[in-house]
């Protein structure tokens, strides 16, 4: 035996045999489940065995939709939020300066917040200029509202010779008529499009870098949405940096890449390199095509099938004509794609429903698992067509957080009440799993987990329409089971039992136990993926 | 949209979508569920539009263990049940002489009873040397515990120069002690040993037959243990001629073939072949290796741990040591093949649980499926076991209709309480499937069902343990969705949703509503196999 774990309460997820407290694992595979004393007695002198004192163990977490890697890639800008000084900016910008240089990259800081300085001045470009003239210098403030540049990175944008009364970017000017490098809103895209794109090796370090941090929230398994890392070239270099990690054995978890291709020329370009839903490298796997058709409620682009309560003017935005949806999804659909598509707005989300109703309509495919991310806004008959068509939902419990916010305002409490209404989807036997749409949201699980049940914003002390809550159990089932079966993997992932590979976590509080507010506390001790420890707390 | 069925009351074994009144299919595939307003509106001039008239359409019902060929080849034995003289007899085999002779084919009856006859005299081999000289002849009584054979037949065997004193054969004598053609008990099996084998084309007028029958009774997966028809050719010849049927778009319904090899020579050959489980043809896929480690009950040859309480001198026969099975499973299950292993006592039980264990400790494989046909005696330890193990369970439930009246005397009301218990199978959330042992009894699902529910023989006015009984919900369960589970097949198969294959059944009663000691009375009305339908009552 290569690992036996004892000594727990180890929650299987599986109805056969729902609660043991030990489990041996050998050869990546769970080979026997039961008491200690029966469990321990299969221990050879090569054997671990970990004692769990007492502690939960879980199936391994799987988050059904987020952004790995620009999660990474955010996570490698400078951490600008402890600074009390714009001193403090400019020590920690000036020490990546050399690197930035050798590299050819942009220095880049995050979350500063001048109410926190000695002097609670935002700086501009000319006082960015001090820090470093030669490379594009970048800072963008707590908020995500506001970004300073120094003068070469707005000379690398081509913004340095804008006029106030001309511009269409959103910028601030000093009194003298010249850009004071302050972007605003929107208007700070300009700096995502002309930063350097990482290169293959730069997208490994990212791919561990987040691997390995979400290992440490219990995660065995990302569906991770990547591609606009490396905007036009359909992921190639995003699946070949993932694939070479994999194939070395380096991919401390699983990954099932959401494939976001905009457009059916990037499809079809896609599709003839041969990609398919399930192409398979160990650890790396070829997930769905991910279409985007709206956009977000805050924005007031999520597309709505009637004009928003709070703003009559507008539906928000359809990205794609029906028909256009319609053959991005018969080509993904007639090529053997599972289809995975972003609607927050109940009119997207009709969109999609027909979509896909027409697609398999005109050619019937067996068990092609197609489904939709975030589900939010839409009416008890849209669920009826969801369950009816057999599709998957992909839901952010940890979104109502912030949403309960704005949903009533925005559509109207009829229509806010039977929305995010995981509880119907829950008793209808909807296949529902659910996702952190990292970095919209941290990729912890058990906060996310605490949401689902609770739908309690414990900052603002409010609940929104708990009666949509789910249950414990059925939470833990969307974080595990349900996630493994979204990427075709219950058979083999997903439960403890045996003939299952080793994906587990260990967490360092009974979450059936404490009070469900408190379930946010726990802590993750330990992860294991296919009989590896990818993560054990110190 | 090439079939809608409208109007009536579908009960989908989906709990996604529970009941519908109308289902449209292309392409031999399930595309719409719904009312029958929007799913007629659906259809097009080609469409043929079926009206239900409120029937109730289940999922095609799969029956996991019978011997669908020795069902069809008894079956095409001359049937003497209806005979009142033996001049009837006579004149019944006289009429299949001809064509046996030119066929190189024994002329063989079944079904007599002399009781029924006006002269109430078993005939023996003389007066069967009226009918023929030249071909063999033999004709079996309708209890099975007597066969009488002609001359032609006798001799064919070897038997002609047995003695009374000194034979080994269960067998009668004419006062002049020569043999009188009569056969009794186990020496029937000599008659079998010596029939000539069927060639391929009559191995596919079998299956035909056999196939339609089944798909008369609204089955449309069949898994069959048929290997033994051919006995020493590890099926090879039974194997070409379902390909070929499946191949040629002749196979009325779906075969999963349980292969049965007796012994650890046969098994290598099979694999050194190529053959696993698996192995896929259309409607004809290689299944498990079947393994038999015990005998019956009523025989006193099920192997126990303890003796019979009837016969304490025995304790039956395993038919490997455990050490030869564990050899077995081991060749089996390192060449990624299911195994399905009978057993029908507890002793042959615990050598399997055993060896089922070893093999996965010693090399882990993931989703393999194994399992136990039959599982009759056994105790709550050993369920305890089984469910650990993530085994299969193919029982039959109709078994109880006779063996109601022998188990407790066999082994005690103690043990036989814990025995046939698919009550705590279910409540464990075990995978158990349900079959009928076919020709051991009809394949008829709908009694089967019945003795699921009811564990009553309506005959005897007896319940055996009646609260080991299913519900109807789970006795449909077993005989559908994990008929399909046990093949790998349930996200395709196994229930009636939207991007599963249209394998369905139609009954003239709805089993829901009327009461369950009637539910044997429903008929099959129309059954549908991958959009084709394969029977249709006139």
């Amino acid at each position: 035996m290569d690992t036996i774990f004892y000594n727990g309460k180890i929650y299987t997820e599986d109805r056969a045999y729902p609660i043991c407290s030990a489990v041996a694992v050998k050869n990546g595979v769970i080979v026997a489940l039961g008491a200690d004393e029966e469990i321990l007695k299969t221990a050879g002198p090569e054997t671990e065995k970990i004692d769990l004192a007492g502690r939960l163990m879980l199936p391994g977490f799987v988050d059904t939709h987020l952004h790995m890697l620009f999660y990474a890639q955010e996570a490698s800008l400078i951490d600008l939020t402890d600074c009390r000084s714009y001193g403090d900016v400019k020590r920690l910008c000036a020490e990546r300066v050399a690197w930035a240089k050798e590299n050819d990259k942009w220095v880049q800081g995050t979350g500063f917040n001048q109410d926190d300085w000695d002097v609670k001045t935002i700086p501009t470009r000319k006082d960015l200029d001090q820090i470093t003239e030669d490379v594009p210098l970048t800072i963008r403030r707590t908020c995500h509202h506001i970004t300073v540049c120094n003068t070469k990175a707005m000379e690398t944008m081509g913004l340095l010779e804008e006029k106030e009364d001309s511009t269409q970017i959103n910028m601030g000017f000093y009194e003298d008529g010249s850009p004071n490098g302050i972007l605003k809103e929107d208007s700070q895209n300009v700096v995502t499009d002309a930063l350097p794109l990482p290169d293959k090796e730069e997208i490994k370090k990212l791919i561990l870098f987040g691997c390995n941090q979400a290992a440490a929230q219990g995660i065995t398994e990302l569906h991770s949405d990547d591609f606009l890392l490396i905007p036009g070239e359909a992921g190639e270099r995003v699946m070949e940096a993932y694939r070479e990690l994999s194939e070395a054995g380096e991919l401390p978890i699983r990954i099932y890449q959401q494939c976001m291709l905009w457009g059916k020329e990037l499809l079809q370009d896609f599709i003839d390199k041969g990609h398919r839903t399930g192409e398979s490298y160990g650890f790396y796997r070829v997930g769905p095509l991910k279409i985007v058709t709206d956009g977000s409620l805050g924005a007031h682009t999520a597309y709505m099938r009637k004009p928003y309560a709070n703003d009559p003017q507008t539906k928000g935005k359809a990205n794609y004509t029906d028909e256009q949806l319609y053959e991005m999804c018969k080509l993904a659909h007639d090529h053997g794609m599972q289809i995975a598509t972003h609607c927050i707005g109940d009119g997207s989300l009709q969109q999609i429903l027909d979509a896909y109703e027409k697609v398999q309509m005109e050619n019937p495919r067996t068990d092609c698992r197609h489904g939709v991310v975030h589900c939010q806004i839409m009416d008890e008959e849209q669920q009826e067509q969801f369950r009816k068509q057999n599709l998957l939902a992909y839901v952010q419990p940890v979104f109502v957080r912030y949403d309960m916010n704005i949903v009533d305002d925005c559509v109207g409490s009829d229509l806010a009440r039977t929305s995010y209404n995981w509880r119907r989807f829950e008793d209808m036997g909807v296949h529902q799993s659910g996702g952190s749409d990292c970095p919209v949201e941290k990729f912890d699980i058990l906060p996310n987990i605490e949401y689902a049940v609770t739908r309690t914003n414990r900052e603002l002390q409010k609940s929104w329409y708990p009666e949509n809550a789910v249950t414990l159990e059925e939470a833990v089932k969307m974080f595990t089971y349900e996630g493994a079966y979204a990427s075709f993997a219950e058979n083999v992932r997903g439960s403890i039992t045996v003939g299952k590979y080793a994906d587990l976590v260990v967490v360092d509080k009974d979450i059936f136990e404490i009070p469900v507010g408190e379930i946010h506390t726990t802590a993750v001790d330990l992860t294991m993926v296919e009989g590896k420890i990818a993560y054990k707390r110190q």
